[in-house]
């Protein structure tokens, strides 16, 4: 089970400082969690990632169930074990995984049927089987098992998703067995503010230890997403955690954490990174670029990790241009950096009473960085 | 410029253990040099390789030149600058490179003429353009331009390159700019024992501090290799340090170090852990085995490598599986290590006089893991 304390609180937004205790160990949030999808964060080792600061990791049942196995990993120790991961770790479902990747579906009260991405094996999962397969994989945080439509969904599609959402969430709670891991129900409702309000209103009454925001960042733009999280938000109690799912971007976090999210994962800082895209202090870089070609300076002069202390931008260059492996890890290792160091500093201005001097100054921040710098 | 001090002397074999000191810093022989081919020993970063106890890497000029270039590195301060490394590394002329990799070639007396094997653009390297680019790339130990020709090879042919090899040898001589740089002459003479003894007198004539053994180790067999090293080794100055280039399994080492050879380099650690096999003490393991699914051991208990340390081999066959860069890592640092304290326990056994025992004790891991282990 988790322990929530709020240790601090926005006078103007909703931001807050919180802790959150699991049988891990403690995390503060605002807190992003890197996406160790097949129980890796691609390219690093866990002693990166500690060195990196980072306090929680995302797992996906989904992925792991197929592969290695849940089985598995529970004979193996469970996920800490396994991955040698020490600090807390967050399980998915699987629901968005099936809903995105998975081939041919069908879905019903029951469950969902579908085919393997990897094989095209045919599965049947049900809230319970959900339940089953994180209990074996042991994350301190599990999620139950949600419907997520696409965008745009017709209201009818939107309001049957969030029906069998709800009615997934009373069968995961009945299934839920370990009293270790702390059980998030997950706001569905699509775009539409009354379906997200009912959503989150039913949810609540079921007294979920925290709650999941569950169907944004699928293509319905930035400005409708903050719309749906505040109306969302607003009916979610104080005294629980929420967690935006899949999301994303630095300016993305930094909206939401105005109001009163506490938990974001996302692939961004480490895909961005294997494709060859840094986030900097002073906006990003393309490292292929021919412009890093023979630039002695690193990635961010502002930025302690271990591609910016010993490496210049004319190293990395060639790395990822001559497709070596190192450039990947050198680049996810930035990024996941940037990450841990954006969200220490969003925490920190919040308990100094100036977190909207730092999102102005996030503002401040070009997308991409300007060519005379 | 290096000294070359020998510090113990094996008294069955022309084993010896040996200190070279140059400009950045001591190695102590018998030393195997892990290959930083394109200025990176694929997937493992310059801390992972210090912690290893890695005394010297090994560049390629020939790849360096093609990308990103030998004046782009000489611009961003020299080779153990770009690549952030601060110990000693060793520069290959590129000759083997050329004769076994690039495309079409011509060999003159002036030089060879080939097409670069990433883009067929057409290059014209001499020993002096060799020497210039290794110049600029700044290794302490840098190697004449060789020609290297192909097993078998009709006496006439073998006699052809090794007039051209110490033909090259003077003229890289008489270019050699740097006093920072030792530069290494190269014995080559196929599987010729007379051109072999030839060419070592010859070369070891033009007094260079150091000399490589070429040519081996393409096909010929352990046998013949083993009679070559040691008909060249038995010609060369016993107060220089002796290298053989390219080789290669412990087997080979633990036999070539008998002849009283120093230097080894070898991409088999790195290249057999990226495809999933595995050097231990109780012989090598494929990790991709169905065998090492759900076993919670560690690849080696007697390594104290990171992925020994805290990884199981059915996490790491899981990575491996899925295609996780993150399983070429581990197991390429594991192989690494498996090496350095190979070499170290060699030279502590030279240096305890029991050099015979490491070589029975050698001979009695078994090539595969036997499966009851």
């Amino acid at each position: 089970m988790i322990q929530f304390r709020i240790l601090a609180q926005d006078a103007e937004t909703a931001a807050r400082v919180c802790e959150i205790e699991t049988p891990h160990g403690l995390l503060r949030t605002p807190a992003f969690m890197p996406c160790a999808t097949q129980a890796t964060v691609k390219t690093l080792t866990p002693v990166h990632l500690e060195e990196l600061g980072v306090q929680m990791l995302l797992c996906n049942a989904y992925h792991l169930s197929l592969r290695p196995g849940a089985e598995l990993v529970a004979q193996m120790g469970g996920l800490h074990r396994f991955m040698s991961w020490p600090r807390p770790i967050l399980t998915d479902s699987g629901g968005f995984q099936i809903f995105s990747m998975a081939g041919l579906r069908t879905v019903t009260e029951g469950g969902v049927v579908f085919r393997s991405h990897l094989d095209g094996r045919e599965i049947f999962l049900t809230p319970e089987r959900s339940m089953e397969m994180q209990s074996q994989l042991g994350a301190d945080i599990i999620m139950v098992l949600d419907e997520c439509p696409a965008f745009p969904a017709e209201k009818a599609m939107a309001r049957a998703a969030m029906e069998r959402t709800l009615g997934w969430a009373v069968r995961c709670r009945a299934a839920h067995r370990r009293e270790d891991q702390a059980l998030f129900g997950i706001v569905q409702g699509s775009t539409y503010p009354d379906l997200r309000a009912e959503c989150a209103d039913r949810l609540t009454a079921l007294e979920f230890p925290g709650y999941g925001i569950g169907g944004l960042s699928v293509g319905e733009g930035p400005d409708l997403m903050q719309e749906m999280i505040a109306c969302t938000v607003e009916r979610l109690p104080a005294d629980r955690p929420r967690y935006l799912m899949g999301v994303g971007r630095p300016e993305d976090i930094v909206a939401t954490v105005a109001h009163g999210v506490d938990l974001f994962d996302c692939v961004m800082p480490t895909r961005c990174g294997r494709n060859g895209l840094a986030f900097t202090s002073r906006g990003r870089v393309k490292i292929r670029n021919v412009a890093a070609r023979a630039v002695g300076r690193p990635l961010d002069p502002a930025c302690d990790c271990l591609a910016c202390r010993r490496f210049s931008r004319a190293y990395l260059r060639h790395l990822v241009t001559a497709s070596e492996v190192l450039g990947l890890t050198l680049m996810s290792l930035h990024n996941v950096r940037y990450y841990m160091r954006f969200m220490e500093n969003m925490r920190q201005s919040i308990l100094d009473k100036r977190f909207r001097e730092f999102v102005e100054a996030q503002k401040e921040i070009p997308v991409e960085e300007r060519e005379a710098d």
